[in-house]
């Protein structure tokens, strides 16, 4: 093969899968720890909506390739209170998911050669997407707290520089990234013409209300700042794909020549789910992250099981916690110990650093959010008993 | 905007619906002949069978990045006895619409400046992804009957060529393409150690009866073949968005990495639905292309009234008539004159060749499909009495 597919990895998900083939679970349950998905099916209100809108005909014809003018428009209106702003529906664009949210982004910005700045660890789509589109990828890497330094970015800035990308809260991190570290990132890339990439998955789980930053209470915030988010996580829908994208209009011009020929329009049955959920879910998703933040809590209170065992908590927020481990042996081999010692399903570091670079060899990323506190203590208490 | 989409123009589609702004229709209702997609949502049983697939968890989770197995093993079945082939489902993908299968296939064969041979005039957003892609488009230019010549196609054949594309029945000129042709462009592709992309988007719709063509029955039809295949017609899935690939599974490992980072799965809930109409809407489907057929010979038989006027047909099949017009003007001009004169949308030859090409300019595609025998005549009536 010899194509723009050959120049990045596979999967790695699906690698980390292959792990468990021909392992007996039969005693001891596996515990998954290792997707950012809900494992349940959206509330029963929703479900029942959703079976409605089936009756429409609308749902099953092609729709605006940028999106549900009404999920445009409501998105805007939802965004607008939240970050204290000024957003409207023409500036939102509806994706199917926000992965497609980011290659569409990326499609606009970049051609080969430009080089886009990377917080790393990264979140692993961003990087294959990026090596498939010949873009070169110029690692930002996090140090003790896991936040990138804007400084330090500064220093990477080139001719070829098209966008800064973060992921807040992060992936794989968990690190909710401060308000005030966001904002000089937007400075630095205004003030160097560059794009501002922030992807919002987990918002929704954000440990702090309110705005997690003041990017759209800048007037002309649409000059440098796209912002990425996916209804999947909040309302349960990842099997049906909407993500959106938000940006100015020109930009939003640009990526529907891309969703046009990579999907045509997003499906209108998620689409439409995801508007009911936008109008009416609010009080559940509020109890949606209640829960995941006392299962943040659970991970705070035991922690000290593992730390016991020479472990160290990186970061911790939205659906993860990143860890150090204290073995002698790479990330990887760790992480197939786990699937045979302890029933455990986790993805080391080195699937979120670029190849060869020996920080994530100590790391592991826990994706807490689908098992209950209980579990938690089940989890850490297996984990602490793998041997050296 | 500097990015790759920068490098190719905006759907046409897009384009054309800007020209009925500010239009009255209330006294002549529109007919709108310019999109190939069903207007009506499916049948009510697979209606019923989407409504109980809501209460099933899955639908709403995430998928394998290449499909749900039991739609991949149905439909190499379905296509094994239609081919009367050998085809596996390690040989099937399930992609996020037929588009999306195409942008996977070439993202496996190609980078920036290769080439790839499309007959023209071409389906633009074949013609949108690689330019996006920084492929070389070389126009492989239909004569008279609208027949790619695979003679003509050697001679454009570089070191740089990875792949020859036909999409048969055609769009936009609505030819099959007889069964010798397309085994001699893939005689040619293999012999020149080519990929040969076969959309068959409209093959529910051919009008001969069994396999439009021969090439699964070769041995080793895996190591040049790339089949497109689309259940957005034959089940009037458009807004849920479901297509296929089929190839070898080498290059299916390297579609799943372009599938992942662009949408991750296909929605569940219209890979049930496909997998439902594959089962089940076998006679239902007969139906539909039966009535296809009889509009279309509803053309054939009133194309007198055109004819008179000077206009010809070019090609017929699938869902479009191809015409060549007898103005003096550009077929751009003229589709907005059949807006305002005869309340016909209709896409002109312009949208289907490259920038520059003369050719298109006295061409005319009519999406006949949503149009009863009835509206036919009125069609061609009202087309008729525009001026000169």
């Amino acid at each position: 093969m010899t194509g723009r597919t050959a120049h990045t990895f596979a999967p790695p998900v699906v690698e980390a899968y292959s792990w468990l083939e021909g392992k007996d679970f039969s005693q001891r349950a596996l515990i998954n720890v290792s997707q950012a998905a809900p494992l349940a099916p959206p509330p029963a209100p929703l479900r029942a909506h959703m079976a409605k809108v089936i009756e429409e005909e609308d749902t099953h014809l092609y729709g605006a390739v940028l999106g549900l003018p009404a999920l445009r428009e409501e998105l805007a209106r939802h965004s607008s209170a939240l970050y204290r702003g000024k957003i409207t529906a023409a500036q939102v664009a509806i994706t199917s998911g926000c992965n497609q949210a980011f290659s569409a982004a990326i499609a606009t910005l970049c051609r080969d050669d430009d080089e886009i700045i990377l917080p790393t660890p990264f979140y692993f789509n961003h990087k294959m997407w990026l090596d498939m589109s010949g873009v070169r990828c110029c690692s930002l890497p996090c140090h003790g707290d896991m936040i990138p330094d804007p400084a330090e970015a500064a220093q990477l800035i080139t001719a070829r520089t098209k966008a800064i990308v973060l992921v807040t809260p992060n992936n794989p991190c968990g690190v909710e990234y401060p308000a005030e570290v966001i904002q000089a990132f937007y400075d630095l890339a205004k003030s160097r013409g560059l794009a501002l990439i922030i992807d919002e998955t987990y918002r929704d789980f954000h440990a702090q209300p309110g705005p997690p930053h003041h990017l759209f209470e800048q007037d002309d915030w649409q000059d440098t700042l796209i912002q990425l988010y996916s209804f999947s996580k909040a309302y349960r829908l990842t099997g049906h794909r909407v993500g959106a994208v938000t940006a100015c209009k020109t930009r939003l011009a640009e990526i529907e020549k891309f969703l046009d020929t990579v999907t045509i329009c997003p499906s209108q049955l998620g689409q439409k789910a995801a508007l009911w959920g936008l109008q009416n879910l609010g009080d559940w998703l509020a109890q949606e992250r209640h829960e995941i933040l006392a299962r943040r809590q659970a991970i705070i209170d035991r922690f000290p099981t593992l730390a016991a065992k020479g472990w160290r908590l990186l970061g911790l927020g939205a659906y993860f916690a990143y860890l150090e481990h204290p073995f002698d042996v790479d990330a990887t081999d760790l992480a197939q110990k786990l699937v045979e010692e302890a029933a455990v399903l986790a993805l080391p570091g080195s699937m979120f650093v670029p190849a060869g670079d020996h920080n994530g060899r100590s790391h592991m990323r826990i994706a807490f959010a689908n098992i209950s506190a209980e579990m938690i203590v089940v989890l850490f208490d297996r984990m602490a008993q793998v041997s050296q």
